[in-house]
Formats: C-alpha cells, sequence, structure tokens
C-alpha cells in the first residue's frame, strides 16, 4: 500500500541527459534555465518550484519560482544562476497552493452572485492556522492587523480584496505547511566548472625538445624560453606529453622500431623505471623543483599547464616489483605486456583494474594518489591518454572524487574510439573531449558532425576540444594541402569550437608524414628534436592574428552558438556565433579547399540576428580590416587560400535593439 | 567504496518510456524486439543476452541470444516472443566471453606465427575450471573426451579447430560463471494485453433507450432484442453506460436542466439510491441476475460487455452515509457538491481521494472491489469516466493490482484534457485512451496528430480507441456534413486506428444539437428515448461493408503500421497499412469534405511495398468491387460524398517475394 500519495506529476524535465542518470555540465556565471511539464488532479491553483543546492554543501535548498509558459501542455519555466565551481543538485517541486486556490474560488462564485459565506469561514479558519507559524515578529504582527481589519470591514469587494493583498500571499507562501507536494526524484544533477573548460587555446609540446642542443633532452629550464613565444601566440593551456621516467626494457628506437641505441630517449608513454614512476620527473627533464618554478614561470606568462595521465608502466616501472598483483599475469609467472593480437606493445605492461577486489581497490586508490601528488604541485588540467581502456566505473569514480576537493580540475578525454564510448565517457564526468574533428573536412560532414555536437542533447555533457593535429595524427588534409590547408584547418578548429588545441610544429606547417599513414615521420614520441621555430613558412602571425579576434569577440568564448547558415557554393563553409545577449556577432566564411580559390554567395541571417530588411549594419572584416556598410543578406565573398582562406567578419549594429537574439539562448 | 566493478555500460535500450519508468505495450502473439548500446573496455569477445521473465511467476529468466548489428555503435539486437497475456520482465546482460576471447587470441596469434604454448596452458586451464561445473552427464562426457582429444592431437591447427568445437562453446556458455558480467537495472516491463487490446470495434449504448416503451425504461431482456442487429453490423465491443441506481437528490431534467419531473429517469452519472450504489443495477433495467442473462447472450452474439466506471455519487448513494469520511465536507458540516467554480453539479458528490490516511487506504480499496465484483460477474473491459479528476497514483495502483489477478481486463481512460494528462494516464496503465481524433477533421491536422500517436514513441504506451461521436460530443463536421460526413468520419475511425467506438445512433446520422454546441439535443443522458433503428438515410449497410473489410484484411487488425501517403488534392487523404509479412496491404483513399466531389493524382508506394516499377500488381476496390490490374505508382481517384467519399482499396501481388516490408516491422 502507498504510504502517501503524492498528488503531482512532474516529467519531461529539461536539461536533462539520460533521464537523470548523468549530470549536465555548464560553467560559472552560466544560468541555468529548467523547464518541466506539472500538473495534478482538479483545478487547484498550483506553486512550482525550481530548488538547487551545493551537492557538498550544507544541504538547503534554495527555490526560485517556475511559471507556466504553456498551460495547454503543463510546461513550466525557472532559472537560477550558477556563480560557483561546483556541483549542483537541482529539482521541482510543485504544491497545491492552497490558500490562492481559495481565493480564486471565492471571487469566482462572488463575481457570478454566488454565497460565499461557507467560503469566508474556510478562508479565515486557514489563516488562523497560518499565522501562529510565522516566527518573524514583525511579519506576524502585519498578517493578524490585516486579518484584524478584514473582521471589520463589511463590504465584501473590500474584503476580497484585502485577502488578496500580496504581502499575505507572500507570507503564507513562506510559512504555510506545504500538503500535497510532489518533489521530483532522484535529484538532477549539474556540474559547473570554470569557464577554461569552455574557452581555451591549448598548445602541445613534447617537453625534451624545446631546447637547442641536438641529440639531448631539453630541460624546463628550456622550456621556460619558449613560454614568451608560445604566450605571445595567443594560448592558454601548455600541454606536456608524459615527463616522468622512461622505462629500459624494450625501448622503443625511432619511428616506433623495436630496436633502440643507448642514446635514444624512448617514448614516454612507456612510463616508470628505477628512478620512478608517475610522481616521478624524467632525469633529462630537471627535478621535481624545477616544474615547480616551471610551473610558476607559466603562470607568469598567464598559460596553464596541463599534463599527461597515461596509466601505462613500463616494465621497470616501481609499480612491476612492488605491486604484481595490479598486472596480469601469464601461466609461467611473467607479467603479460600490452597488446591487441597480433599487435604487441613490448614496451609496457597494462595495469588489472578488476584484479581481485582488495588488489584493484588499491590501484585505483594509488592513481588517486597519483593525480593528487599533482594536484598539490598546482596542475589542475590532465589530458588522459586512451581512457576508453580503462573501465568507465574507474573514471567515474576518479572523477567525481577529485572534483569533491578540488572542482577546478580539468579533465579531457583522449579516446578516439567508437560514438558511444566517447559520449559515455563525458557523460560520466570528463570535462572535454577529442572527437572526430580531426577526419571532418568537407562541408556536409563538418555542418553534420558539428550540429549533432553543438545542437543535440550531446552539447548537455560534451564539450569537444578541437585538436587541429596531435603527435600521434597528421591528418592527410594536412599531408596533402600543405601551407593553406594548416590555415583552413587552424582556423575551424579555433572558431568551430570555443576550446581547441594545437600540437607544437603545427605552427611550422610541419607535414612530413610516414609514408602511407597519419603517422609524423621521425616522430617526437621517439626522438630528442630541436626546432628552428622560426623556419620560413611558419603561420606564427596567422595563429596569433586568430587568437587575438577570439578573445576580443565574446562570441567566440561560447560552444553551443555555433549555428550554420547558407554558402551557395559547397566548398564554402559559413558560419556564425553571437551572445545571447547580441552584443557580439562572429560570422566565419572559410574555403574548405586548399588548393583552388572559390567565390560564394552567403546568405546573412539579418532576420535571425533581429536586422531588419532596410537597415544598415556594417560588416568588419577581422582578417583583412576591411569595413563595409551593408543592408539587406546577400554577400558575396571571394577565398583564396594562397591569401586569405578564409574570412571572419564582425557584425555591428547602426543601432542598438533590446531584443532579438532569444535564438542564441545557451 | 564502489563494491564491484560493473564493466559494461550497457544504454539506449529501445523500446523504452521514460527511461523505463513506465512499462511498454505489447499484444499476445507479438515478437518484441529489443536493441541497446553495449560495450566495454578492452578486446574481449562479449556475449549480450536478452532476458526476460514473467514479472509474477517463478523468477526464472529466459535467455536469447542478441546480435551485434551495428559494431560502430556498438547496436546489439534480440527478439522474443511475447506468448502470454501478463506483464513480463525485460533486461539486457552482457558478460566477457573468456572462452572465445582466449581461442580468438590464440588463432590471431597463432596465424601471425607467434609461439602460443602459454596461451595452450590458459586454455586447458580454463576448460579444466568449467567441465567440473557441467551437471549433465552426457554433456560432461563429451567435454571430456574433447578434452582428452585436443591433448593427444599434436597438429596446432587440429587443436586450434577442436577448442572451436561448437558443441563445447555452447556448453560452456550454459554452464560456465558468468564473470565481468553487468545487468542491466532497474529492469523493464512490457504489458502484454490481449488482441482486442488493439483491435475491436465499440458500439455504445444507454441501456435504458433500447426498448420500444416511450418514457419507461428498457430492460436488459430489451437489449438482448438488439444484439443480432449490433452484432450485425460487425461490432466486437458493446459498451453500456452506467447501469447503477440513479441519485434522487437534484435530479437533473431533460437537457441538463436543474428540475426535474417525477418521470425524468435522470442522468446515470449521478450513481447511488437507497437501492444500492456501484454495485448495484438501476431497478428500470433490472436485476443483478437479469444482466448476468444479458452478458450472456452478449458472450453468444460474440460481443463483449464493457462498463462504464464513473466514481461519482448522488447525495443519496449508500456511501454518504456509510462513509462521510470519504467526502469533502463544508465548515457547516454538510458535503460539498461537485463544482468547477463557478459551475455547479448539484446531483453529484466527488470523492476526496487524499482524505486521511486511513480514509483513503479503505476508499481506493472500496474502488477495487467495486471492479472485482464486476469482474468476477464476468466483465473485463471498463471504460473510465473522467480519470484525469482522480489521482493518477490511484490509477496506476488499481490497474496495477487488478491486472496481477486479472491480466485480460482491459480499461479505457476517458480523459479528454491536456495531452500530458492523457499521455500520462496511459504511460501509468490504461490499456486505451480517448483521443482528440474526434477534433481532427482535415488533412494536415490528422496526418499530424496520427503520425504523433502511431509513429513516435507515444506509441509505446499509447492505443487511441477513434470514437467517432459520444453521448457528449457531437461534432461540428457531423453536424455540418450530414450523411457524407457520417460515412467519411466512420472510415476515418474505423481504418486509421485498428480500435474505433461509435455511440449508437451514428449509424442513423443523428446530429441535432443544441444550437452553437457540440452537444446532442434531447440528449439520452436525461431521458428514455426510443428509436426506429431502421429509420431511413442510416448507414447500416455502410457500417456492416467497412466492418467486414476490417476483418478481413490483417492489415487493419494493427495500430502502428500507418503510413501516409502522397495525394495531390488537399482535400483527400490517402494512407495505408500493411502486415510485417506483407501478405496483407491496404490503401484508403478518403475525401474529407462532405459537400464537393474531389479528384486527385495518388502516388502508391509501390517501392516500400517490394513492387517493381514494371511489375503488374492488381488494385482491388473493396468498396466498388471494382478490380484493376496496375503497374507503376500514378493512380487517380474521384470521390464523390454523395456516393462513395472513400475507396479501400487491397493491392494482391502477383509474384512473391520473401522479403521487402521491413518498414512495416511492428
Amino acid at each position: 500500500m502507498i504510504e502517501k500519495v503524492p498528488p503531482f506529476i512532474i516529467q519531461d524535465i529539461s536539461p536533462i541527459v539520460d533521464g537523470g542518470k548523468y549530470p549536465i555540465k555548464r560553467e560559472v556565471g552560466d544560468l541555468l534555465t529548467v523547464t518541466a511539464s506539472v500538473f495534478r488532479d482538479g483545478h487547484d491553483v498550483i506553486r512550482v518550484l525550481l530548488k538547487h543546492r551545493e551537492k557538498y554543501g550544507n544541504g538547503n535548498w534554495q527555490e526560485t519560482v517556475m511559471e507556466c509558459i504553456n498551460a495547454g501542455l503543463d510546461l513550466w519555466r525557472g532559472t537560477f544562476a550558477l556563480v560557483k565551481n561546483t556541483r549542483y543538485e537541482y529539482t521541482v517541486e510543485a504544491y497545491s497552493d492552497f490558500y490562492r486556490s481559495w481565493l480564486k474560488e471565492a471571487k469566482l462564485k462572488f463575481d457570478a452572485g454566488q454565497n460565499i459565506d461557507s467560503e469566508l469561514i474556510e478562508g479565515d479558519r486557514y489563516l488562523n492556522s497560518v499565522i501562529p507559524l510565522i516566527t518573524h515578529k514583525e511579519e506576524s504582527i502585519y498578517c493578524t492587523d490585516l486579518l484584524n481589519l478584514i473582521s471589520i470591514v463589511e463590504s465584501l469587494p473590500d474584503k476580497l480584496k484585502l485577502y488578496a493583498d500580496s504581502v499575505l500571499i507572500e507570507l503564507i507562501h513562506k510559512y504555510a505547511p506545504r500538503d500535497y507536494g510532489t518533489t521530483y526524484e532522484p535529484y538532477l544533477e549539474v556540474i559547473v566548472e570554470r569557464v577554461k573548460a569552455r574557452f581555451a587555446a591549448w598548445y602541445e609540446i613534447f617537453a625534451r625538445s624545446q631546447g637547442t642542443q641536438p641529440g639531448k633532452s631539453a630541460t624546463f629550464y628550456d622550456c621556460i624560453k619558449r613560454l614568451p613565444e608560445i604566450k605571445g601566440m595567443g594560448f592558454d593551456v601548455l600541454y606536456l606529453t608524459p615527463i616522468h621516467p622512461i622505462g629500459y626494457t624494450k625501448r622503443k628506437g625511432p619511428n616506433n622500431s623495436l630496436v633502440s641505441a643507448t642514446e635514444d630517449p624512448g617514448s614516454p608513454y612507456a612510463i616508470g623505471n628505477d628512478t620512478g614512476g608517475h610522481t616521478a620527473i624524467e632525469p633529462g627533464l630537471g627535478t621535481i623543483d624545477d616544474f615547480i618554478v616551471f610551473e610558476k614561470a607559466c603562470k607568469e606568462h598567464g598559460l596553464e599547464v596541463a599534463l599527461d595521465f597515461a596509466i601505462n608502466c613500463s616494465p621497470d616501472h616501481p609499480y612491476v616489483k612492488e605491486h604484481p598483483e595490479w598486472f596480469f599475469v601469464r601461466p609461467d609467472g611473467t607479467i603479460k605486456y600490452a597488446e591487441n593480437p597480433p599487435k604487441k606493445y613490448e614496451d609496457i605492461y597494462p595495469l588489472n583494474f578488476y584484479a581481485a577486489a582488495g588488489n584493484w581497490m588499491a590501484l585505483w586508490q594509488e592513481m588517486k594518489n597519483v593525480l593528487t601528488f599533482w594536484i598539490e604541485k598546482g596542475v589542475r588540467i590532465f589530458r588522459v591518454d586512451n581512457p576508453h581502456t580503462k573501465p568507465v566505473p574507474f573514471w567515474q569514480w576518479l572523477i567525481t572524487e577529485l572534483q569533491k576537493d578540488y572542482p577546478d580540475v580539468i579533465f579531457l578525454s583522449e579516446a578516439f574510439t567508437r560514438p558511444p564510448v566517447v559520449k559515455t565517457l563525458a557523460k560520466i564526468g570528463f570535462t572535454q573531449s577529442y572527437t572526430y574533428f580531426t577526419w571532418r573536412n568537407f562541408k556536409a560532414e563538418i555542418i553534420e558532425y558539428l550540429t549533432e555536437l553543438t545542437q543535440t542533447n550531446v552539447n548537455e555533457y560534451l564539450r569537444g576540444n578541437f585538436f587541429a593535429n596531435t603527435p600521434d595524427i597528421l591528418p592527410t588534409f594536412l599531408q596533402q594541402g600543405g601551407r593553406p590547408a594548416f590555415k583552413i584547418r587552424f582556423i575551424l578548429a579555433s572558431t568551430l569550437s570555443s576550446v581547441y588545441g594545437i600540437y607544437s610544429g603545427y605552427e611550422l606547417c610541419e607535414n612530413t608524414a610516414v609514408p602511407g599513414k597519419e603517422e609524423y615521420l621521425n616522430s617526437e614520441k621517439y626522438e630528442y628534436k630541436v626546432w628552428d621555430w622560426n623556419r620560413s613558412g611558419n603561420i606564427k602571425d596567422y595563429i596569433t592574428k586568430i587568437n587575438k579576434i577570439r578573445k576580443e569577440n565574446k562570441a567566440l568564448h561560447y560552444y553551443k552558438n555555433l549555428r550554420f547558415y547558407y554558402a551557395e557554393n559547397d566548398n564554402i563553409l559559413f558560419y556564425g556565433k553571437a551572445t545571447a545577449e547580441g552584443d557580439s556577432i562572429i560570422l566565419v566564411a572559410v574555403n574548405l579547399d586548399p588548393f583552388t580559390a572559390h567565390s560564394s554567395k552567403l546568405i546573412i541571417p539579418i532576420r535571425e540576428l533581429g536586422i531588419s530588411e532596410d537597415e544598415t549594419y556594417q560588416l568588419n572584416n577581422l582578417i583583412t580590416g576591411e569595413k563595409l556598410l551593408k543592408k539587406g543578406s546577400e554577400h558575396y565573398a571571394t577565398l583564396n587560400p594562397e591569401i586569405e582562406p578564409a574570412y571572419i567578419y564582425r557584425i555591428e549594429r547602426w543601432l542598438h535593439k533590446e531584443k532579438g537574439f532569444d535564438y542564441f539562448g545557451m
């Protein structure tokens, strides 16, 4: 038998991910608008509240009144501000507003000429039951006085006006018990992250290849010398591939060869040797203290360090001796190296996250300890290597646990795998995700994929960090298209998404590949390298200019506001972003063909932007500096990949309108 | 700390309603095909099972192997048969198939020329752990012998072939423990109802007006005389408006007037007087024994009785004296009548489903007792009056409780209210629902609404029972359009939905309305009536013909298989239904304009139906009897509402193809 009858049906809450199984994501400063379908039987006036509280707070709810925005669909809407970098719980509570129901009924009957003596008795009886519950003295006196006045007044219309006193109604809402109420459960959750989770430009380096001496590891001090240049290009996050000691056993040689010479440094992803594991620094780079100096220097340059979290152990990792129970063992007692048969990865041992209960609990805890070690050194961004080869529940546990104490930690998931896996890792807590952007080159596929990422429910939980290249991926488009291709892919990465990255060398248009593959020839993964960062043909100025445009135009700080617009020519992609307030509007036209100039008619969505057909507005081409006064929606552009493969236009209004940008609401 | 690591992610299960919060609905004999996205980390061969069991059964699961239908989306599919009228639970279980993973790895390594000694040891070790678990003697011997054979055979390829023995693999699946498995929870539910829940033609009557003596109640024996005619028209369900004693206090007179004369029978919805309440029979109709005779007669005619469950109490209902605590009380101690201020319904008292805990529990139980009373008399269909004015949890409890013991009971929800409420009542268990069909007259609105009902997720839980009229609704279309309109709305109701109904008088094209309203003038609700069931202008022959076509053509027995097709003329609606097997294909063209003849080009969806451009097929017009041999998709029809406002075509294939009708899958 049901104990209590919950009279309200509360359903179709939005935003929501998988019916509330996973949290939604937002950033500090956002407003969260929630809608829900809410109803009960009968004709009561109902009151619907949007409630939220910090998940790890004092347990007290904050309430916002929801308003009915569509009575036919019983649709209610409310909003609250996400002021803190933390997890919030939110839910909807509905209850019958006894007093306003009573008041409405009494008025309707009175207006219809019916006797309301019985109603007045009921109303007074209710008020007399509520007033004693008012704990605030002045409020209590106010109500008592009002009730006395009501009893004295003889005219029924005047009585009803006094009953409808708005202060009285507010006090009843504040103090009256909420009988016949229903609260939606389980509570929903929103992870509110710092703005950098959404808006940042990443630059990836192998620290050991930032120096000037061939065949020798660069140190953190060499890296510090590089900072002005990296910051100068406009980057915010400096992401280092693993900086830990590298194993000796089966160390890989150049181009991933099985044989290495003594001087070969090995892959930094084969972590651990006798000098330490995941909490140690590769001696060639320096010491922990050197790292801290480096990190401080980064901060002074306005750069934040991101570390690589790659859970691979070389056979020489201290764990192998200390915790053989964390590994997979062969019948002969030896430890299994990583493999995807028939492929073998002899320089690394995978960890067994499903080991016997006590063992995996200790292993998981150790992984948390590793990250806590770096967090305590000041690191707040981790790029996670191949998370899809470890259990999803492990990541869910790890991220939730760490963000409890350190809500500002950002986790980037490097899961280049099937869509359900990519999405699930985002759902369970990864702040950002690598995407298939790298392999979306042409108009239809870019529009389809980006629409899915930014305009469907996926945008509630997955923030795509668009890398134009990585040490593992030198896309065919860059191999084939040369310098124009590098500019095209850069502008796409940096304006389609609010958060993007490049792997160093990109600015030099480095594109020598292993023939027939998407891999770099003589990759830094297996060698020390020395680069001429000013070599001819570089696009450093271009990168600097685009990053400056990104910073200066607020529309480009957002992720979900991407909209695609009409360009007649299929080689030209035309899209835009605007702020919810409409005070920043950016349009981008990109020639996707790195070989040939193309011209196209573009349709500027003036109606959507609240611009009327006969309004004059200004179109500033932020790439060329050209300015244009325009009327109407048609525009023509010619984009020559050798000169300017893309234009970024800023629309400047000559008259300011208060409204009209609802469409761009986040 | 997590106790056990569930390695699998199982999500996006389909079909599902609100993430599994509510059951889906099917009918006995259906196959239920379930898809799910299933994956885990790593490279294991995985095994995915669709499991189901009777909800009130012995707890044992039945298992069906799911197959991977899209590896890139990790999408798996399985099917099981719904053989019984009951509730089933279903879920998906996934686990790592250790043996097949091992076998795959060993083979890959062997094929790549790698040493597999260690793998062979692992395999044998595993088999030796599983064989002791085989409880069936012959199966055990088979495996032991095979293992002996494997140990003797020297050739590695031969060994590997023996390891891959399909019987061995099946036995491992049967007996091996499923380590590293995950089962989706909470379990999902499907309500499997009898076919009549989906396919039936309803005929609604006021029993008291089935006689021949003016101003006097007909009896159940008069009703029995009507059965041959009703069955003759092809109806399956005979639905009676309330047959219980009617209150005296404030009894309504003709046309809902507040004053009634002694001879006025009152509204049968004002239930209860000194002769009894919801389990009694209005004396004018007869006795309980008479009802049982009537019910038996119905059964003999192939008609099933549906009763009206209207939870209204007249002030004279026995409950009022016996259980005043079930009602709402005014300050002066009197009981409140029903009202929707300023409207009053003085002849009925509403029940308080939220009364004090002990009271509402007793009230709910009494409502269950009332239905159980009639169920035990053989009634298995209830049309529920205004369910939206009672708490949703009450209905959920009542239907679930009753269907536990009587899964064949059908509940039709009469909730003419807002869409979220209509849908929620269907979700929580109502078998069928009244819809807005009555108010959808024109092409675009019919297509939009019917597409929502039959082609979206709504079809998982809501079966629309399309009533062309009701005692409360004489639609404007019928008032204005006369006889052609009655034919048009009849054909729409009976072919758009597999379950539909008319309220008696429809066959006589009775359409005299209260001016300016959608109500019948001199409604049977407040008067005894005598009808001439053969009066001129009736459409009984038409109804008989259409019901015969419905019975004879299996495509029309289904609900979700409705598809709309192209008709050039906006006055003509063109649609079709086909069975999943493609052995029954029906197309319907209806002129929606009751005043004017219209002609149109129709596009017969031959490709969708698996008919090639150059294939000759036969088009039988089941209305006119005309037969036509055709090729290609274009067809022309002229529909004169005065003669034939609609054609029903049956497509007959001249060559039979095995496949091609997947599109019509349920």
